[in-house]
């Protein structure tokens, strides 16, 4: 079987190296989930068993890729952040990008009905893309999580309100969207508090600003009564747009250059 | 929220739109699967359950994505032939990548407990990753599907005698291998058929030659008598390498320049 | 002198191979050539010394680089075909337009006096810039070189009718605009031959069609009085969009796959 | 003419936008300048002529690009600093790199005879290549300069001692070579000073360190006896591996994120 006769194809494949000493993100982004939600009857505005399963499976690919620092996730997408200096798959875009998506993936759909204890499996596949971004500077790559968190907020104070409209006033879908076409932030709380006593800001923190996980080293207690540092995954609420979150994690942005 | 602030971060993503008439090829591989494939007590040299499984990933993809008019699969990997015109995603390289990608491996995952029925799920959730890869004449398209099948049959003729030697001749895998290096592919044939009575060329055409996906019309009879045509996808095991497929299935390459 | 400690700064160049077995084009453009061929009086609609300025430059690119077997320029643009098949510089994008650009503008400002001999040399150097474009089939690299045939004929057409208004009428430019708007190139046609009886058929081939340079072999006496064949670059003004050229010129296509 | 049929090959050009946030350099070399230096007897180790030459063409290609902050030439090689922040030709790595690389070829032909003024023009027109590498830290640009004046200096020193053994040695190329081959800096600085009493420090700036071109804002006297800031090109000799001249230059590194 003349084997190398054919061989020449693997010329075609392209170089698609990321630039070095650069942030690379890749997010993942569930597709139809607007149906696919529906379909399986997500609570509104969020449903609790939905993001902890996103969450899951987030943690899942930090577990494999220990050069991710951190990660975003809210609604149905999460954002995995490659420290600078990953050489993982040689920083190639689509290899980084696909094993994350279809790990993400692997993980959603296999650890399904232990957060949908009531459903057994889904009604079909799931599915989510995956995309790589580069983010040269650390203030480049705190925007990207400002801008998913910026979004989460947005898309939650909207939701809060129009599902509160439809579950507590009765409203029909097109009234509640009605009522909050061409609203600001303020007029939403004003809404939630004056009409249903809801003060937006005690709503859970997860839905608020999403959730992080964060990659830390903590002290292990040793049978000799010692420590020894490990790397572990922490899950948190926090704000990522302000200072504190980094000032914090500074690990994080500690880098050679 | 100062959501335009931040909006900015959006114009660092890169387009990777393919070049336009061009076969565009998706090709997603097993992550680790000689690992998974023992720990999960695949039979040797083939396991049908496995193929049979891959098949209906592929099968899946297919079905979502009307574009693909051929794939082939083999061994843990799965090659996927957009037609040369297709505008899917814009034709964006990473969009269908990790589409692909995410498809296959979530159907993967789905569908598992109907192929293992006696396993009732992975011990931990299975990886694919996916590239994407351009091909500009007809003759390279070809012989990128002739490589793969190449591929095949040399793994396949190897992995038959290999597990024979053990299966069959009580050998210890280093006893087999040790035999079969710098062996040809007569010397091999020679070994399962003076040793083993087994003639390769009677073994299964799925291991020998992997399998065809190929959408085509066919006909369907109306209930007037008359007959319409409906897209539907032939499973086959036919020899991608010669004429006589190409021929029968012009179809696949009948296009406009 | 520590020369490693800076040396990793290499790995920030990126590859950009062109995908193999695909025409490889690359046009040089004017930059700012309204203004400079208004600065030096080119004479209108076309200078002559310009297109065979143009001319030479592109024929020392053409001299060095023999994988181009093809080019086609008219007013200030010039584009240079290189073999599907072509190895130059490891097909490497960058490397291709920047040497080509280079050289062309070398050589453009080098035999300026050659072909401008009242102006011994340009008010300030002359910029072109470059750009490659891949087409895959022949098909594509001959709609690419219709294209600017295309265009060329139209804006010719379009000058001629336009400095003809303005030579022979006495028209301002303004006055010729406005007569021109809208019309068809029959309308313009008929302009000419009317008012001022000129067939724009028989116009110069090169203003109406620009310029092909084809490397063709062809066949030299031998001392002996037997023949050789040697490669020359022929310069023709020959209609590209239709089929003649291409029957004639077969060698341009004849490739492997 | 139908145009719109053959417009659509335009769609084949690919987009290649600069990562944004991020340093462009854009680098020329010489093309075979080793052999066209020695056709037109430049005086060995550094013919001033061609240096200064170099300087002027990069001092066109900065008046025109007002987004160069920075250029550092060496031998035949010149590299353009853009900002940062730039949008010249909306950071499109082609645009940039063939038009830096047209300016410079053309102005380095244009005005060769003023530096050149006893060989009228040159043999034969020259060439330089053109890159476009990204850099996203500060640290990352400064080792691009680094990288490229220690390769200055590693050069200057080796082409002095080997020329000084040869011009007043008298010894042949071959001769100088056997003696330099494996030699470190200070075996090359002692040869230079003991043997013919030359101080390699003494040496000309230029021929040691390169030349920079730095755009900076110098103040400008007006008639009412004030002044006015105004941007100038100045050029030096100075260390850019230290920290000195990038104290003294802070504006260039000064950058909002």
């Amino acid at each position: 079987m003349a084997k190398s006769k054919f061989e020449y194809v693997r010329l075609f494949e392209s170089e698609d190296r990321c630039l070095p000493n650069t942030w690379i993100v890749v997010r993942v982004d569930g597709k139809g989930f607007h149906k696919f939600s529906a379909e399986h009857n997500y609570e509104k505005p969020n449903d609790i068993r939905s993001l902890s399963l996103m969450t899951h499976a987030a943690t899942s690919v930090m577990e494999e890729f220990k050069d991710i620092c951190l990660a975003y996730g809210q609604s149905d997408e999460y954002s995995f952040i490659f420290r600078k200096e990953t050489q993982a798959y040689s920083r190639r875009s689509s290899k980084l990008s696909t094993n994350v998506c279809s790990l993400f993936t692997s993980a959603f759909v296999y650890h399904w009905s232990e957060h949908f204890p009531t459903i057994s499996k889904p009604l079909y596949p799931p599915v989510f893309d995956g995309r790589t971004v580069l983010y040269p500077s650390d203030q480049n790559m705190r925007d990207y999580l400002s801008w998913r968190q910026a979004d989460c907020h947005i898309n939650n104070l909207y939701n809060t309100t129009f599902w509160t409209l439809i579950q507590k006033a009765g409203m029909s879908p097109n009234e509640a969207e009605k009522i909050l076409k061409g609203t600001l932030s303020g007029d939403k709380n004003e809404i939630l508090f004056s009409q249903f006593g809801i003060n937006y800001n005690n709503e859970p923190e997860m839905f608020r600003k999403g959730t992080l996980l964060v990659r830390r080293r903590v002290p292990v207690p040793l049978p000799n009564g010692g420590t020894r540092e490990k790397s572990q995954i922490i899950q948190q609420y926090a704000d990522v747009i302000g200072d504190e979150f980094w000032k914090e994690n500074s690990h994080l942005l500690a880098s050679s250059s």
